[in-house]
């Protein structure tokens, strides 16, 4: 058991900022990440949708043996996380919770400003969390429905994307938040740009270093670290072309992706076949 | 059998552009709309997700009751069209033969671009069908991956849809083309766009008024036309939440879409009601 991998899921290359955070205080564990890039992107789908493709995403990592789960994806952890825990025996972490947490440690005035996909936002999970961890807590969300497509194109720092970011993040300038909370794993990449248009007095938060040390406390908690000698095996599985998710990984990330495997798991495949 | 409604699908509200021009010059016949935004974009997907999808679009279809379909979504049309075609007995309608055929006619000086999605672009298909209807044609095709999710938030004229629309068609200025074939459904949005940056030396064409035309042709020529008396039905189906598709479809087109059903044909789902 103690030897199985860790398994996570995100619909694209997002959840590898958060793969990233997590092989670097826990090297030797074995990660499997699934990219569900067949039906990307998740986060102006509906919620029955997004329950939907998180069971077929953790029942296909489970059949290939993983002994905890990261929803390293910001949406699908605010529709899917608590059906995914009610449903599956294994420990699932997910990302908003690690988010949430680090925000109300770092805010100093209360002021906290959230952006995400539409669906994440429409959840209303980071408002929930947020202010049950924090009295008087001021929430402002914002859906930044364009950032994902952009990003994806690698415009990060194209004039378009700058005043795209300017737009969405006009209505926080008057707020007086202290603190940025990202809540989309594509957003870091976008770092620069909020820091720019924010400047230095607001804090940035993205949960992936939090969500890192949660997957470690969890593991030690269950006794479910890798032994000492094991050595650290590192899967891919995308649910489309592995091309785009491995070019598009390597450059995002600017590390190597290799061992990545194309699996169809999202449908009847048996007709298909034939016409590749 | 001719009382059956006209079937077509879409990945989302891009094809009733094309809807609108068939119901134009043939309003009394029934149409049946499928948006599979369960799995939207089509666009950036590999041929054999395109190529899976659309099968189960057809059969959802068929099962319904349709007399001919029309496949009104160029990516779908590139990929996908004569597996289509070689699996179901009813005629089936691209809307890719119908766009090259009409650069075709238009062009003076034999010098035709096309901008569509990464996944149609690469495809090859247009380059190929309009060479083959016009010798010594030059074809510039161009992949705007950004422009679908600009058109879904509706930002038709904002400054950086333009500043994005300029960059993806600065490379043409020089190509001294007299056509631009619109080779996505979602494009004729942002034919002022286009206009503005390419002069009206240059005609635009956009294949849903063609395909309307070659829709009543085979009709006529297979003699499944309506009935003269026949009440004209509208149904849209849906494969994810009806609602935004229900509210971006009106604004976009500026008519309003009613008997909107959500239906869910894209995985078991057995397991997802209990948690609605």
């Amino acid at each position: 058991m103690n030897n199985l991998a860790i398994g996570m899921f995100d619909s694209g290359v997002g959840g590898l900022t958060v793969l990233n955070e997590v092989r670097q205080i826990l090297p030797q564990e074995s990660i499997y990440y699934l990219a569900d890039t067949a039906r990307i992107p998740y986060g102006e789908k509906s919620r029955e949708a997004i329950i939907r493709y998180s069971i077929e995403n953790v029942r296909f990592l489970i059949e290939k043996g993983i002994k905890l789960l990261i929803v390293a994806c910001n949406t699908a952890s605010a529709h899917a996380l608590s059906v995914l825990q009610a449903m599956f025996d294994i420990p699932i972490v997910g990302v908003i919770e690690s988010g949430a947490e680090k925000a109300v440690r770092i805010t100093k005035n209360k002021r906290i400003a959230v952006l995400g996909t539409r669906g994440t936002i429409s959840s209303g999970i980071y408002q929930k969390e947020i202010c049950e961890r924090l009295d008087g807590a001021k929430v402002i969300a914002l859906a930044c429905p364009l950032l994902v497509p952009l990003i994806e194109e690698k415009l990060f720092s194209h004039a378009a994307t700058k005043m795209i970011v300017q737009e969405y993040l006009s209505s926080l300038k008057e707020q007086q938040i202290d603190t940025l909370l990202l809540g989309c794993t594509h957003y870091p990449l976008l770092t620069p740009l909020f820091r720019e248009e924010l400047g230095e007095g607001v804090s940035i938060v993205d949960s992936a270093s939090t969500c890192a040390e949660t997957v470690l406390t969890t593991l030690q908690k269950m006794q479910l670290q890798v032994s000492q000698n094991a050595i650290p095996k590192y899967c891919y599985f995308v649910s489309d072309d592995p091309h785009k998710f491995q070019a598009l990984g390597r450059e995002l990330l600017g590390f190597p992706i290799e061992d990545v495997l194309s699996v169809d798991y999202t449908s009847d495949k048996s007709e298909v076949y034939e016409y590749r």
